[in-house]
Order: structure tokens, then C-alpha cells, then sequence
């Protein structure tokens, strides 16, 4: 059993924790945060599933105050772990590296730190060998994540050289007061990060993109056209692919899934956690060719869609499984993932 | 053990069918639906821990193949029940009454139906005694049924006579595509249908309000002014009151819930499947005195809210406790309700 | 002919240096501001209708290279007007004053600055007579300056002495991204400051307030419950009042007003420049009697309904016109407001 | 001077009536409607600047009731023009053409028509040469005319084969409540009908692309990635042509033009009838080099995009300039286009 804590209890945090805990080859140790939040409040309602350690700068009367039951310190957490998933705000992570350093654990950081706060920009299907054994990992980002799930696929199976994508960005998630838009597209610099992010990662993939932000909460919607390195690539053959993977669900307009909600509102219905869903979508109907290339749009749950690709991190970084296969099959089969075929 | 059924499994009909199977004294028998919606396809991706049942005019072909398992017609399940909740939509449920009255069995309309459809406009708090082995019960809607729990527990402790609402009304609900409304706010004829519907229901207390709708899904926020029928009712008398009833939630502002969207992503965070909350919230940092009136701002969750009441209606008309105190208590027993203090 | 200068040329800056330039009894001498913004950037574009002056701290060579001509400094521009209107960012203004409590000249603040900033907190209608000859005017923000047009308005003529109010306010303007709410309603703590303005302007007024902010930018939504003063204030004479108001549009949902954006669209229709309105729009369709109050809901186009008041506080300040009937209609007949009947 | 009516007084009508009004070489006979909508109220109490004649199935009274005066029948107007410019509801025109070729008058339909109706599929700078002389002219819509501005400007210039398109599209216009969408995403079928509208009107180019509707109103924004025929298209080289057209507006985003709703602020700024643009925008910053491609994002204002290049088919169909150059020269002139520059 591989022992793992959690730094950083919100959004992200609060998945590591439930995806850790799925795990039947690793022990959640505990969560580490700064402040009783909402997050922090619902887990004292829900009993302490799990164990709640502070990290610096807690003010541990606040706690106390609501009866909020306190496990240790941070350093209490890294010194019962063999490896850390900082989900902390952007740029403490980098900060927390330093503890991890000393304690001589590992750590997994998310994708709001700088690529150099780690060893390996990782991702668990694209590049697990680089991680194999690593000391720091970064996650890509989840929009980067869910797009190179679908790259990879295409890839591995009928090669694609070169990507153009649009990313139509949610741009708060439900119950994000701190950040929103209303009524406007926002446009950023391009190429986007994605694309270049795809391109340190599968670097024999030339890739760019255009990064629009719009004002909804439930996932990103990425418009992605792919060219076949050795031809065409089929809306057969692709489908073909998408349908194998297990962290891809096809879905179609005719069926309800009619945008971003609809897989939200499906994920509610399953009685996900969270409404919460591993998966990316991916539309059948959305699938065209057009000379060599061919076209298609996903949809990234940007809440959750990081946890799998985080947990096939673990596997690699602490040599649980060898490759990309064993590793992700592995997390796959504890998440239930593949399943509702 | 009480059997009852559900007609319509789509938003409301879901919440029903999972509420009544959290009741220790009443059993599930089946939901019926016409067509292989998301919600039943993810009823089916669940393993089907609900029979499914085929309304009139059903295409069994199409579940057939989507492997989805049929357990019978409507009227089989209708034969095989004490009471249908019927969450069918709007006007089916006065056409499904006729089958209802043939086959002698009892049913509970949402407020979609008109008021006619029923012998009783129905609240569990408000008006239980009414509904006692009533045959036909109508609940009042999302709105009207959270306002009233505020208002009868006021109107109980203290006594109020005059009731003035703005009800700023959530316009969709998350994965409605075929309602919508994008950067504006809609205004309703006043009042209100919910201050006539209070009228009704609590004849002794006048009310008018106006009806504002809003592009938001997460839950409408309802402000109510209240006069006191026997002198002021203060601050600190209304969060006493409010603070010992079970199905609302007393939050705060400075705890971190800033708005509607705070209490959908708690409910998320607490694990509530689809992160459903049958409370309402109720702004401790909203209250305020002006004269002999109390204003105060509450967060109706509009999937779910009525599921209480629900329930409540079939213990009274079924007779199954014998006042609004025994019935409710029971209800919110099964659900788990007021536990969280 | 008063000499009028406008400090900060923006959302606001903008519409007071528009509505400055149609009265005939008054001179825009110029504006100022900081940066190229996109309004200063349209200045030019539009062949610089008004002369522009640069506050301290700009960066001319900024303005130069886009060929954007400058007229001289923040004091050139000071040392030649009788009134400022300052409507710099929030806090900016306080400063400003000691540049124009050096240079002699009297000014007027928007509701961004503390009211400690001024002399008299003003309204056109509300205390025209206290502004009179004052050197420093604060005007109430523009959800204050819409509700009091109207409560003043029912007040003056048939008496109110309480009033309970519901803000739905609009998060943003068009074309904000500094700012915005995605699928949430956001609440204010009680009682909302809009209330407590109005009691200390119209301190014979009981008052209090929620305000809820709504993912929306065409115009606040306020619904307004006041008791009349001398009995019942009746749906016909609250009308009858409305309709003669020359700042209160009356307007029905039947005829096609079906909610902010409606009021917005008209305006737009009518070509007033960039769509502005001056007159709150009152909705005849919402009032409604209850008991001795009457309810009602206006709409405050947020980027407009201050110009009026604050060439009102023109008036007063330089003691152009000696009461708030007279004040008020030259300001009215130079905007050209209530023409439309 | 040419006799120009307009049938349909709704959002494209209005714009429509302004746009021939500015012609120098044409006349504006006069608008048609069917009821006191809110923009014949407008046009009211603008003080009729354009007569309004009613078409069949009109209630006169409805009008009278309001002092709108009416100038005579849809056949008084169709008798008296040269040619009509139908912007009615979808379907509608289709209806109105029999009248029109009882009349013997020429019509330019908008995008809501079926293909059908027209002789010719017409864009002012694509296929300006096909509708000289022709009787009935369909103009591509909104996306599709913006859209095809920009290919055509770089496949005059340096050879285009090959296009993808993602469109980020507004769901409703300000001031609709008659459709809109909340927090979501939806998803169209692909490939869209403007990609397949482009290669109609384009044959040399193959086209695909996805569509996306987002909650917004002002305006739709277009990822296109083009590939040259010649060779790559370099960033400089696309710029150089953008910037020469006189119906493309290149904006950045360092310079505040942040998104859609930057442009449609600045167009209100500029003092724009309505805040109308007739240009799209393309943001420089947006414009990025993939290999052979060429990627870039615009802006559709779906309000008044179709204006100049309708003017251009009433130029094209009465034969008033020989060819594209010509004619969209003349267009040009008289809305002022390009000469902001």
C-alpha cells in the first residue's frame, strides 16, 4: 500500500482525496488545508471520512470553534506519506516542494504551478514511462488533459502530426464568486498554453490554438482537427478508437446530450459524486473530415477530469505498474472506469 | 409498508423515487416514463435500482435496444400501488387521474397541475391536518413550498399577518436547453401566483409579491417582508425560530456562502447525490427589522425542495402519522433532516 | 453660461460630458483622463467633439502616438471651469479635491467616492434646496437616484413614511471584465446601503433593504413595497403620479417591455447615443395594492440615471435655478425627457 | 436613385431602412410591419423619419390606437420600389416573393430563407459579379458573411484551399427573451451550415467546421484556420490584407478590445446608431502560424453585419456598379467604412 496525502482541500483537492481513497493499492493518510472553508465544513458534516491536518499560517481555534476535529500539523502529513498531491492555490505548491524536499517524500503538483516546479510535465497516458521513478511531477492542466487523452488516442493508433484547436474555456466553476464574465467572450493571447503544452509532451505533434472564455460552469468544450500522419484519418476509424478508450465516453446530440450541461446533469443522474465525471465526452456527431484532416469536439469536466491522469502519476513516480498500459488500466479499474460499456 | 409509484422520471420524478426509497415505512415499487431519456439511461447505467415502468403511447423498441429492462405497463404499476407521485408533465397528470380514480388508487400532483386536479392544495407544514386520507393532493410549487415552511414558522411562534415577496426566480435548470434566458432579468404580471398560492393555503395572513426571473439555474433567492401580527418580530426571536426547523438551513455570508451557487456546491461537497439539498437556505446576515416588519432573504433549491412535502402528503393522506408535528418529523427522520446540528 | 470640466472619461465621464453638452446654459470646457482607453480612443475616432485634458501621472507620448491631441493638464483644464464633474475611480475623487479646493472650484462627486467627500449628499428632486450654492455635492449612487425619483415622487404627492426594498442588481456593464458573476445570484449583507441613502436624504422615511446581485449589465431591477403616510396609496393614484413624472418612463410587459433588456433595446431603437436612457422605466404591470402598501418594480439603467441629478447638482451648486421644480426642468428640457408624451 | 422598401421592421429592418438611407444614389420608400412592435414604437416616437406601411393580416387600429400613421399597404410600398429588401420572419419572404414577382420588383432576401427562394446566394466580395442583373438575391447569413470577408481577403490576395471553422455563437440578440440558453454550452451538428454556405459560394475551397452556441448576445466570435494554396500565409502577410479592407477592423487585445463585448462597447462609444459595427473585428493578437496554416479569430455583430454587403446586392441586381470592386467601393462610401484608418 502507497501512503498519500492531499495539500490543498478545494475544488481539486477534494477529487484527489475521493480518488485516492477508490484506490485498493494506495492509503489517503489524510488532507492538509488552511482554513475552514465550505469544503472543510461539508467534511465535518460528513463525519471525517477523512483526517484533516493544518498547514502553516492555520489558525487552529477557528477549528476548534466548530468542533472540527485536527489530525496534526502539515509536517505531521508529509512524514506519514510516500508521495503528496499538492492542490494548492498556484505558487504555494512551489513553496511546499521544499518541505517535500526535506521530508523526502514525492510530490504530484497540478497545473497551476510552472512547469519547472517538477522533474517530468506528466501525463499519464502521452509520457507515463517519463515519470517512471521521478521525484516531481506536473500534471498538465485539465483542458491539456482531456485533449491529449483524444490526441493520444488517434495517434497511437493511426498517427497524427499535426493538431489545431479551439477552446471555448468555462470560466468559473458552480460557486465561484472571485472570478466570472457576464455576457462576454473573452479572448486570450494565442496560441493558447494547450497547444503548446501538447507539443512538450508529444513533440512530434505540431500543434496551435485559439483560447475564447466564455460564461458558463459546467466544462470546456475544445473543437480539435487532427492530421493523419499516414493519411486520412476516418470518422470510422476514429470512432473506432474513442470508443475503446476508457476515459473517453462518445455521446450524441440525438441521444441528450446536447452540450456541456447535459454530461453534467448525467453525471448528477448517475449519482456521481459531486456530479462529478472522470471522463471526457466526446460527440459522434461532432466528427467530420475534411481532406486529410478530420475534426471533432470534446467536452473537459474541468473539476474532475485531472484526478485519473494525477493517480496514474502515483503509479508511475512510485513504480507500482511499468508503463502507460498496466498503469492507467490499473487506476481505470478503481475509478470504474470502461465500465458502462 | 406503504407502496407507492412514480410517474415521470425526469428532474422531480428522480428526487421523488430516491426519497421515497429513504423512507423506512414506505416501498418503491416502480417509475414510469415514455421514452429513453438521460434519466433513464443513467438509470440503466446504475444497474436499474428501480424498476422501470412504460407509460401509454412508450416505444418499448427503443429500450429494448438499449438493453434497458421494462417491468411492465403504467397500469401495472399504477395496480400494484397505494399512492402515485405523479411528476408527469404539465396537464398529463390531470389526463393520468382518470386512470388513477379506475384503478381506486390515491395520488400526489407537483405544481405543474392545475389546482382542480386535486381535493387538497397541499403543504406538510402549513396544512397536513387537510390532506388527511385525502385522496387527491396537489403540492404547491418549488417556490411557494419553501416560502411557506418560512413563513408557517414564523406565523406558529409569533403570529404573522402581512406578507410582501420578491422572488428572484432561477430561469433553467442545469441541463435545460429548451428554457433559457441570456443577459436579462424577465418580469411576471404581479402578484405573483406564490403570494396567492400563500393566500390559499394560510387564509389569515395577506400577501402580495412581484415575480422577477433570472439567468441563473443553482436555486431562486426569495426576499420576504413579514409583519408581525402581535407586535414586532425581532432579528433575534426569527433566528430562533428559524434555527429549530428542520428543513432550513441557517447559513452565513461570512462562512463563505456568498449566494445560491454556494449552497449547490455544499451540497456537492457533502456528498448528497447530484448534490441536492431538500433545506432551504436562509441568510442569518439578511435579516433585518425596519418597524413592526422582519425582512429576510431564503435560497429555494428548486429540484429538490419539494420532496419533503411530498412525502409528507403521502403520510397524511394515507393516514400514516396523524398531524403536521408526527408527519413531518417522520419524513425528515427517513431523510436525515436537522441532523446536521 | 456656467463652465463645466468632467474628471475621468469613462462609463460615466462619458455620458456627463454628453449630457453637459446639451444644455444650453451650460459650456463643456473639456475632459480628462489618465490613459488611451477605449472611450478616449472613440473620442478621437470621432474627430474630438471635446477638448482632452491629462490628469498626473499620464504618459502624453502614449496619447501622441496614437495622434490622440491633448489640450493641456488636469489644472489648465480646472483653472478655466466653474464646476468639476469628477467621476474618477472610487477614492480618486477625495484626492481631486484638494486640486480643486486650491484652484476655487466647486465640484461634484458620483456615489463611488464616501460621502464625507462633499457637502451635502444630493438628489435632484429629493433636496435640490440643500445643494444650493454648496461647493461640494456628492451624488447618490445610481440605484439610490432611480428608487428616490420614484418614492420622492409618490411622497410629495400623497405621503409615504416606510419603504422596503429588493435590489436585483446588474454585476457588470457591458463590455466589464474586470468584473462579472457566472450562474449565481450573490448577496449583499442587510439592510442594503441604498436604503439606508434614502433615509438619510429623505430622513422622514423608514427604509430598509436586500440587494442581490444577478449575472446581467442592461439595468437593475428594484421592487419597492411603501406604505402611504395618509392611508393607502392606490394602484390609480401611484400611476397617475408615475406618469406625469418627466424621469419615469411608465411601460408594460404587454406591449412588449418584458424586462431590463426590453428598455435597453428601446433605447438602442430610439438611437439614443449608445443606447442610453435618462428615465427609470416603471412597470404598470407591477403594481399592486396590499393591505395600506403598494408594491411596484422600476428599472435603473445604471450607465445613465445619474446625468440628470448630477447637471440638477449643476444647477443647485451655482444657484442657477432656486428650487428643485425649476432646477430639475431645465435640466429636463435640455435632455429633452418627457418629450415622448 | 434607386427605390428601396423594406419588409420586416424587426432587428435586421431597422438596420436595413438605416443603411439605405445613408446611400447617396439610393431612396428609402418606405418600411413594412405587421404590428405596433416595440421598434415601431420607436420609430413613433423618433418622429417617423421613415413611412410604415402595413402588411397583409395587419390590425390598422392597433396602430390608430396609437397615433401611428400609416402610409398605405406591403403593395402600396412593393408598387412604388425598384427593389425590396425582405427581412421578414423566416419563411415569410418566401411567401412575399410571389408578391413581388406579381409586382415585377427585384427582392434581396436575408439569411433565414431557404436557398430556394433566390436566384443567386449572394456576398458582396465573393460572388458580386453572379447577381448582377438577377431578380432575387439570398444573402448569407450573419457568421457566413462576416466569415467569408475575411477568406475572401486572404484568397484574393495569396490563394486559400483549405478552411476549418469553429464558430463561438451568441444565442439571442439583446433584448430577446424568446430564446436564450443558461450556463451551457450547446452543440450543433456538424459540420455547420456556414462551412458548407462557404464552399457554395467558394468551390475552390474545402471547408469544415463545429458550432457552438455560448449565453451571450453581442456578437459571434470564428476561430479560422486557412491553409494557402500557395504556400503558408505568414502572419505578416495575412495582417497587411486585413488591414487594407475596409469592412475588417483589426483590434488587439493589449489595446482594451479584451472580447465581443469590448467591440460592442466601443461601437457605442463611437456614437454608432444602436452601437451597431457594420466591420467584424479580428484581433491581431489572435493570428498565429502553424505549418502551412494560417489561424485567426473575428468578430460577427450579427445585428448589422449583413448590411453593407444587402446594399451590395441592391447595387449588384439594379446593375449600379459593374463588379465587386466597384460596387462594394460605393457601399463603402457612403456607411463610412474604413475611414477610421
Amino acid at each position: 500500500m502507497i501512503n498519500v496525502g492531499v495539500a490543498g482541500y478545494g475544488v481539486i483537492g477534494q477529487r484527489l482525496a475521493d480518488g485516492v481513497a477508490l484506490q485498493g493499492d494506495m492509503n489517503l493518510v489524510g488532507v492538509a488545508d488552511l482554513a475552514p472553508t465550505l469544503s472543510v465544513r461539508a467534511l465535518k458534516e460528513k463525519g471525517m471520512p477523512y483526517d484533516l491536518y493544518l498547514v502553516e499560517g492555520a489558525d487552529k481555534s477557528a477549528f476548534d470553534a466548530l468542533d472540527i476535529p485536527v489530525s496534526g500539523t502539515f509536517m505531521d502529513l508529509v512524514s506519514k506519506v510516500d508521495v503528496m498531491l499538492d492542490s494548492s492555490p498556484g505558487g504555494v505548491g512551489a513553496k511546499n516542494k521544499e518541505l517535500y524536499e526535506k521530508a523526502g517524500v514525492k510530490a504530484i503538483f497540478q497545473g497551476g504551478e510552472k512547469n519547472s516546479v517538477a522533474d517530468v510535465f506528466f501525463h499519464g497516458y502521452a509520457n507515463y514511462e517519463k515519470g517512471l521513478g521521478a521525484d516531481y511531477l506536473k500534471l498538465t492542466s485539465c483542458n491539456t488533459t482531456g485533449l491529449m487523452r483524444s490526441v493520444d488516442c488517434l495517434d497511437r493508433k493511426y498517427g497524427v502530426d499535426r493538431v489545431a484547436i479551439t477552446i471555448i474555456r468555462r470560466v468559473a466553476d458552480p460557486g465561484d464568486y472571485h472570478r466570472g464574465l457576464t455576457n462576454a467572450l473573452q479572448m486570450d493571447k494565442a496560441p493558447s498554453h494547450q497547444a503548446v503544452d501538447l507539443m512538450n509532451i508529444m513533440p512530434h505533434i505540431e500543434a496551435t490554438g485559439i483560447l475564447v472564455h466564455t460564461p458558463v460552469t459546467h466544462g470546456h468544450i475544445i473543437t480539435v482537427l487532427a492530421h493523419g500522419r499516414n493519411g486520412k484519418i476516418t470518422k470510422e476509424q476514429a470512432l473506432e478508437a474513442f470508443k475503446e478508450h476508457d476515459r473517453i465516453r462518445v455521446v450524441r446530440i440525438e441521444d441528450g446530450f446536447l452540450g456541456n450541461a447535459s454530461l453534467f446533469r448525467y453525471a448528477r443522474d448517475l449519482g456521481n459524486p459531486r456530479g462529478d465525471m472522470y471522463e471526457i465526452g466526446l460527440w459522434e456527431d461532432s466528427i467530420v473530415e475534411s481532406g486529410d484532416n478530420i475534426m471533432y469536439a470534446i467536452n473537459i469536466p474541468q473539476e474532475s477530469v485531472t484526478i485519473p491522469e494525477t493517480l496514474d502519476g502515483v503509479r508511475a513516480c512510485m513504480r507500482m505498474q511499468p508503463d502507460s498500459k498496466s498503469g492507467t488500466a490499473a487506476t481505470n479499474k478503481y475509478l470504474g472506469l470502461g465500465k458502462w460499456r
